[in-house]
């Protein structure tokens, strides 16, 4: 019975195991629905004690089904450990929380994480072949992006303690550093709220220099992304493996190990 | 007669069908001038009454050349259902709308579409292959688009609801959950209207950095449609052999062999 | 001594050309410097004068040049025609035009374009090759770019009026079509000023789908530019002429001409 | 001993060299963080009194660094001149530049470029050979950005100007030609604050033209950098020629030919 339990909620090829899915997801809806009606203002006090009721529900059957989780795998401590079981915990966490801390139950939403499980299960490939491809080259520029990110981190914090030098006399909003950085990142990624913005001559000429400068560097992490994805789909490597050195990554006319020169 | 008057409004081989769809593409102009003017403020009562008139005789003609259209054409039903039969049907709908649900018939902008056609009938044929060069692009990168999409979707909800908890005890327009997700999308697509803002400290700091993981993933559908563009147009070289050489890599405009100079 | 003339103010070889080149530039910057002091509040009345003065004194040196260019070249309507005679010429009229339509002697700012032919005739040859790379790649995917705006356009009208439709009974700035057009550019480009926003919840989500559109179709046009600019970077073509068809374009690997088959 | 310091503070090899440089980080982010929160408002006089004492103790053990380092090198003047050199030089300066004018010691916070320093000490070569290849891009490619900065400045100061004469009866900012240059670089870039922002109609449909135009050329330095890094990383497969079969396009990484089983 362990066993038919495990196929119905960790698999999707029987038909109970689909209906499972389907189930899932619209609870997870359901659920990130209900806390969205929960915030909207001027709802009726019965109306709000119904949605804290069905609230309840949803995080009750998510409780079950994250116990039944747990009885059905053959090593529970892997499962709560893994990504998918972190998720699924966090999932139920917060209705809890929000017994202690006011307004916290409505971190209820990373209940949607719970639907890149989903995709997975309901075997939709096409998608997480796409998926899986972005992610690596995401994963294969990360060094470039993290060079990208200290650097316009350290340029923010500069350029923030600049334009509170000179615009904090003032009355434009730079009234501390922290504000004048958060200033900063809002214009150098072209966000431009507004709420924040310079007066006097010299600092709109900064703000001109940090705009264009943002402009450009835009191009920088677009460049690396691009050419990553570039590289990746004209890219041919097969995942062959060396049968004498074990070693991947040859190219798909490659007919000897390149790196121990045995026949492939 | 039947026959004539379909190569008149269907195609523009003769000199009246040209004239037909120059008449089309004026009255389309025509009719979407009068709308804006329409909604313009501080008019007199007699000028919106001669506006009035004058876009009901537009409307009366496009829904005459709608019944020839379905007159003429051999299978009546496949033309209705064809997207031009559809945005046909779209572009007459609105102002008898209009007589029901006020401000609704100004939905006949939707007549614009209708120009789309005309650049098929006038044979502007460099625009279409470019358009649909793109438009291939577009779809063969819609996978990983719908994926990215998809990230976006869960990535503005959970960074909504966290604002939410954060700012709405603050007077800074986090009055719901949809609202912060609004605010959310509004962010992370550097648009920043301003008109919702976080004041808090730690409202600015999760702002910033939404903003920054906006910054780096505007990276990545660019990636997606430049990496597929850049493969596009680096097909134009047609994989045609020399009979003579045998050699490859022969321009799509080559009518010789670059290698032995042999007639291809 | 024409010919002597024409080598100063039309090439830059001789010393006495170098000079006059460089005067140039600074009475061109010197002009426009004085337009923007004297747009600056707040400034006294002799101060004021002065600066007509000098305005009006780099107006007619600019006019001697002018008429001199006019008399030193062999073919004067040419000269007038060509683009640099018509800049020359617009350099002038802003000052004149200035008498007439108070205001518009500041448009003397045109006169900055002058600049693009001392780059020209100072040989920074390096930076030419780049434009003239850059304006290529542009000038190649112009039929491209074209498609993309007439989407834009459409786009943006029919956006605009859904939410002229949706927003107008709303004190929110959507106070015409027009306006709201101008309100949906704003929109699908980022900028995002704030000066117009959408206050309903209806608004506010098709406001949302507009700003992800924009944060989509913004790759199409970088996707354009970059694949012509990977593809003009890694092409090879020489400037060979077939000497037997005096056609260009040839590989650089080429032995035989593609289009006639004769050896290069 | 003088050899000994050096290799401390120069060097990360030795333990002690490796304790000196985390030391040196956390004195670093230790005096940016005394600076952010002296520049928080609402804080008691003696707190105010300790952050001025902790930042005297921070500037004088970096001074007293400083003159070690000049001591120890063997070419004090060399040092003195480098990128570096100066770099610990002006990270002195401010807190005594301070004494004189008022706000201005908040610049210490260019200490975070000495962490710059750190990262080639800490030998984190991976992200140092990404950062140099990005730098190669920006470097190969500064001549195109040349181009198109010089091309953004002159269109903003016309762009700017125009807007002046067309917008500055209203009451809408545009209070002179240097405001509107700076409105139309927060405009171009896509910043968009609103606190300027065109109200006629002329200017909202000029504002409009800038934006699309705007829109369109960050394509530009886009393609100039993603062309330039896909050129860069396409070059990673070597020129080498397998000494039996005579083939290329090897991988940078691979010992012995993929053809022939050779070693390379």
């Amino acid at each position: 019975m362990r066993k038919k339990i495990y196929d119905i909620i960790f698999e999707a090829d029987t038909k109970a195991g689909k209906v499972f899915d389907i189930t899932l997801i619209v609870l997870i809806v359901f659920s990130v629905a209900i806390v969205m009606l929960e915030s909207l203002p001027g709802k009726s006090s019965s109306f709000y004690h119904t949605l804290t009721i069905l609230e309840w529900i949803v995080t009750f059957a998510f409780l079950a089904e994250y116990i039944i989780r747990l009885w059905v795998v053959r090593k529970p401590l892997n499962y709560a450990l893994s990504f998918f079981g972190i998720i699924d915990f966090l999932s139920i966490i917060p209705s809890f929380l929000g017994l202690i801390l006011s307004g916290t139950h409505m971190l209820v939403v990373v209940r949607l994480l719970r639907l890149l499980r989903v995709f997975r299960v309901l075997k939709l490939t096409r998608y997480i072949n796409e998926a899986s491809l972005l992610w690596k080259a995401l994963v294969a520029s990360k060094n470039k992006i993290g060079v990208f990110l200290f650097t316009v981190v350290i340029l923010v914090i500069i350029m923030g303690t600049l334009m509170y030098i000179i615009e904090s006399d003032n009355d434009s909003g730079f009234t501390s550093i922290p504000k004048s950085i958060y200033w900063a990142v809002v214009t150098l990624t072209t966000v431009g709220y507004g709420d924040i913005a310079p007066v006097t001559a010299l600092g709109q000429s900064l703000a001109g220099i940090i705009m264009i400068i943002g402009y450009a560097i835009i191009a920088v992490p677009t460049g690396i992304v691009t050419a990553e994805l570039t590289r990746k789909s004209s890219e041919t490597t097969t995942t062959q493996v060396c049968p004498s050195c074990l070693q991947e990554g040859h190219d798909s006319d490659a007919e000897f190990c390149k790196f121990c020169g045995e026949a492939l």
